[in-house]
């Protein structure tokens, strides 16, 4: 590929995890700082979690001057433009789908560099996908959606499971278009068609 | 000892914990994702923390290939089976006691072989048996039952400070044994006979 | 300065985060071993997100043999004085503000140590700073109360901006104590004034 879209990509996936922490801690009247920080928790979570695990540190977030910036302004943006929100909605959700695409396989692609076994490298993405909001449900005393509500976790699965089975054997930068649209795919499927994984009774 | 059981016990100890999770979430009636999540969460969470505050990454489930299968297996087994769970009732609650005797002391010989200082290590022990239950209940939006009924904790501190002032002294395989029944019978003994903690009012 | 006040401010703020958490968890009608593994995690906890993100392991207090020991008397006395702790309430406020200041320095001069930028240094003494009072609510199952009221990581990003602003142009040690008054001022003048961030509605 001559023309690198991820950074492109993982920006706009910052920024949509970034809105959906903000305006989550808008939702439950958090002050000016905790939208703030729930913004930073949701967009840098997955990938702090991910880099603690591994043993990367200092974490990704604090060797990296752009992302912080970016999240500022984007929660700033959240705030100023927070009456017209429900208008971006589709493209916020579209701009989640493709960050949660991204973030999946920079997970699993910081797995394999670390010599980690396959399994483990899907949960590891998973992880970076799914767990920034996780903690933003956790901090505002909800149990987080994803065990409860819609396809999520298991789009990172699936997308993950393909990567893996693919990586080896063909173009490493057509696997990740590839996975990222299969993770993306599933995901709008699934809340289009309003799919959700059996629950079961005790 | 030449015939090595600790294995055998740490895979009862990680099945009955995962159990635990897979259940606590059926009844809070997540999805099928969420109760693989949980269960996971259960049975690995007190030795990944456990890993993270040493210093040891990739944490100790990415470097093996075996918990994490047996974690999925035990929760589809539990999912399968969810009907019959209550008949197991006694049988899951000693591989419990079982496994939280074990974890405490993995967690303590870990420390131990840090260089870190006795009472550490007991806490280390402590955190090894029993935080993954308190990310259970912080996940499922709950107080952690460890801080608020009977005694749990209190078993692996006792054993803990048992096998912190023998282990110098004695024959290590059989401290360990010591140690583990200790936790155990402490454990089972609250149970039977209902014993809980003091509380305080304010 | 001949005379180093750093220590004697450290343990004044860990005990006052001590009795806060051991306090909060008495309130809560949590069992002994739940009012003291609260008090430890409140106390601790900030310290510890800040080592972990960095990658100093193991974590401060499992290098320390003295910060445990001080914890465990601290949680000790609240239980025994606990009729009285409301007499204590404004000195412990005074503690738990120069606790935050204190604290707050402690992590932005690890961050400069670890050649982090100046914005991620803020964030890190903010962290070491309330993250300690943040896991004490998300553990007690409340939403946390810096995301909810009152001045408080405000003070920490003032004092913590004005600290990496002057720390190359003015003595260290001055710019320390300087920076300790901004954050302990602004926190109690946000209390005596009953100022706090605004909120939005959405």
């Amino acid at each position: 590929m001559s023309f690198d879209i991820s950074p492109a990509i993982e920006i706009s996936g910052t920024v949509a995890f970034a809105v959906s922490g903000a305006f989550a801690a808008i939702q439950k009247r958090l002050d000016m700082f905790g939208v703030l920080i729930m913004g930073f928790i949701t967009a840098i979570g997955g990938g702090t979690i991910r880099d603690v695990l591994i043993g990367y540190t200092p974490v990704a977030w604090m060797r990296d001057n752009q992302t912080p910036l970016i999240i500022l302004a984007t929660v700033t943006a959240t705030i100023l433009f927070k009456k017209y929100i429900n208008t971006f909605k589709i493209t916020l959700f579209l701009f989640d789908a493709l960050g949660l695409g991204l973030f999946t396989i920079i997970g699993i692609q910081k797995g394999i560099n670390a010599g980690l076994n396959p399994g483990v490298c899907i949960a590891l993405g998973t992880i970076n996908g799914c767990f920034g909001g996780v903690l933003r449900d956790i901090l505002l005393n909800d149990i987080p959606l994803i065990f409860r509500k819609e396809i999520y976790a298991t789009a990172c699965i699936f997308g993950g499971t393909l990567y893996v089975l693919l990586i080896t054997r063909m173009d490493p930068d057509m696997v990740k278009i590839i996975a990222i649209i299969v993770v993306c795919a599933i995901r709008i499927i699934a809340v289009k068609f309003k799919l959700s994984l059996p629950r079961f009774y005790a």
